[in-house]
């Protein structure tokens, strides 16, 4: 950020009076500029006992495996965003279930969180932002091929879970440090 | 939003090809400025039965009461979020337990995300947010002085599950119609 989205003159970083962290202050009409985590909304779409993956066809990690996902957008509820989101990248209609699990991805700004959800017919296919859609047994999952940690974190407690019989939720911290992944569970 | 972040020039608001929602494009550089949610993370501090609350003394709803409870910051995890919210509130220090609900405030453009908690001594005091900050029994809150919708509905849940032994997730849409609340329980 370098100027202001209010009144277009420039910004700077500084502690506001009473606050603790930086931000981005306009130097003309001092606006207060704040930036937060943003909500990735997804889902484990189950149809009997196959899960959906898509391949994605954007960057980043183009051309490997994930759960339908996505921003949060204004104005949605969090299962409202992870239903759209299967529809957008599977054309799948969802019925979004119980709460799998919370990935704060600290580096990235982002918080995922992920449902379960059931697939209502099988009548999917390949969203503008997808490569390939299919159904997968739990023992054919392409774990190498996994586009994003946090959602080989869902799917694995995902899996344990209905190995278990129960529905739990599932708390993950994920952050880089020198290249390596460091995680921390809840 | 009226200027571009990054060039300085003025954005108007379009539908960027491949999207499917209107966001403020820049007309000199092109850039896309997304908005999304933002989430408010929170906590039920108990000490024994009783349970700590704050009176707000700024905007909005100054003067009710309220859970710590504010803005996760980018870089921290949600359950750190919750915790800071509990120091800079109430001076206040404690263990955050499970997810006990999550609100999708609609109008706002907020996710309340909120965790029972247990407070780690009784040394707490009067945050520069808050002008007053207290223990009460569960007979004793001051339902009508109640600041916000979200923080009614994850208080009252925390105590129905306290009184049947239960910790469950719980979830709540609240919109604004015409000036009336429309909740919806998920």
């Amino acid at each position: 950020m370098n100027f202001c989205a209010a009144c277009g003159q420039p910004v700077k970083l500084e502690v506001p009076a009473g606050d603790h962290f930086e931000r981005h202050v306009c130097t003309g009409c001092a606006t207060i500029h704040y930036q937060n985590p943003r909500i990735i909304a997804g889902c484990v779409p189950q149809w009997g006992s196959k899960i959906l993956l898509c391949k994605r066809a954007i960057e980043p990690r183009a051309g490997y495996w994930t759960l339908p996902a996505g921003f949060m957008e204004n104005g949605e509820a969090l299962q409202d965003a992870a239903a759209r989101e299967s529809m957008e990248e599977a054309l799948a209609r969802v019925q979004i279930g119980s709460l799998l699990a919370i990935v704060n991805v600290l580096r990235a700004h982002q918080v995922h969180i992920i449902f379960r959800a059931q697939l209502l017919d099988t009548d999917f296919g390949v969203g503008p932002e997808s490569l390939e859609v299919a159904l997968y047994e739990a023992s054919e999952i392409p774990w190498a091929e996994m586009a994003f940690l946090s959602v080989e974190f869902a799917l694995r407690r995902f899996l344990a879970d209905r190995e278990a019989g129960v529905e739990q939720v599932h708390f993950r911290d994920i952050d880089w440090r020198d290249g390596v992944a460091v995680l921390r569970d809840r």
